[in-house]
């Protein structure tokens, strides 16, 4: 069996993290899927999903570690080239790459307790996005 | 058809690297599935799951990236707020993500000779670590 | 229902970046796979699966972050054991993992017009490469 829904968010772009685990559980719910596994992908080369205990420090203990891993200021081809200015924020998706796969078990995704599922949108502006949760199971 | 399983496994913290590949074979052998995919995915938010040949010296190479990635010894906001001392393993853990999917194909996971399955614990003390197996199929 | 091919490729190591964006989407569409999960999982222990925009700016720019991230210059305790001159790139490949899972729906691998799925084989020399694409769904 086969659940397909979308969450569809604005962000603030520049490495915005927002807590979307509640709209994954509520998916999970949605679809009776009791045992499977829940994609969470994000649609776009300028964001990613991952997990962080949803806490204002450790999103800027992040922040900051992506500013060391593709630094915003230094000069980036991609932006030579077609003068996007969001260079770094293309970088930084392709390294924490688009999506993560959870667990679904006793109808429910499984996450620790400080275990949350975070979009990241990497982008130099607020955009619109959109991500898929696809969830296959029985 | 999907089968849940779980690994129990205390671990050393700081970055303690440990191969599960022998336990994820055989989950997916009592699985009896022939064909599909089995996610591993470490429960919590400052442990990961990745594939690395197991071998002490890359090991250690490995552990001395993520110093470069997340040092231990510059400051952290979490810790500032919550005296956890920890920041830099949920800094390390969002960064590399908490799962693999693995493929599954003639009843056995495919991976290459030199690729094993390895979780890797970045806290500042030992820990207790769930891993579920979650493998969708037939 | 379950559908396993792949995807062999050459290249030329050294953090080669290759699109196999309309390989996985001509499996998706071999496979009749309507609405479900695709596995994209590099077997081997020296590269990766990741989205990019398929840009050849954007792709100098993230072997530059890759280069800051496991510099490829300096010494890897891994080259001092076996010497293979590759601690570089296990490194890497255990940072960025071997495999994406990408939705499917509509028949059709989920992307964003500028999201490509590619291989980037980090080893230090050509080498041929085997590219499980794995589909679960209905």
């Amino acid at each position: 069996m086969t659940f397909s829904s979308f969450i569809d968010i604005g962000t603030r772009g520049f490495s915005d993290v927002i807590d979307i685990t509640a709209k994954v559980e509520a998916a999970v719910r949605e679809s009776g899927i009791g045992e499977g596994l829940a994609s969470v992908f994000v649609i776009g080369s300028t964001a990613s999903v991952t997990t962080i205990e949803f806490e204002s420090g450790v999103i800027e203990d992040l922040k900051d570690a992506l500013e060391r891993l593709a630094p915003r200021e230094i000069s980036y081809r991609h932006d030579t080239t077609w003068g996007d200015g969001n260079g770094f924020a293309h970088v930084r998706a392709a390294l924490l790459k688009p999506g993560i796969t959870v667990p679904v078990t006793g109808g429910a995704a499984l996450l620790g307790t400080w275990q949350q599922i975070v979009l990241v949108d990497f982008d130099n502006r607020p955009r619109q996005r959109r991500v898929s949760i696809q969830i296959v199971g029985e």
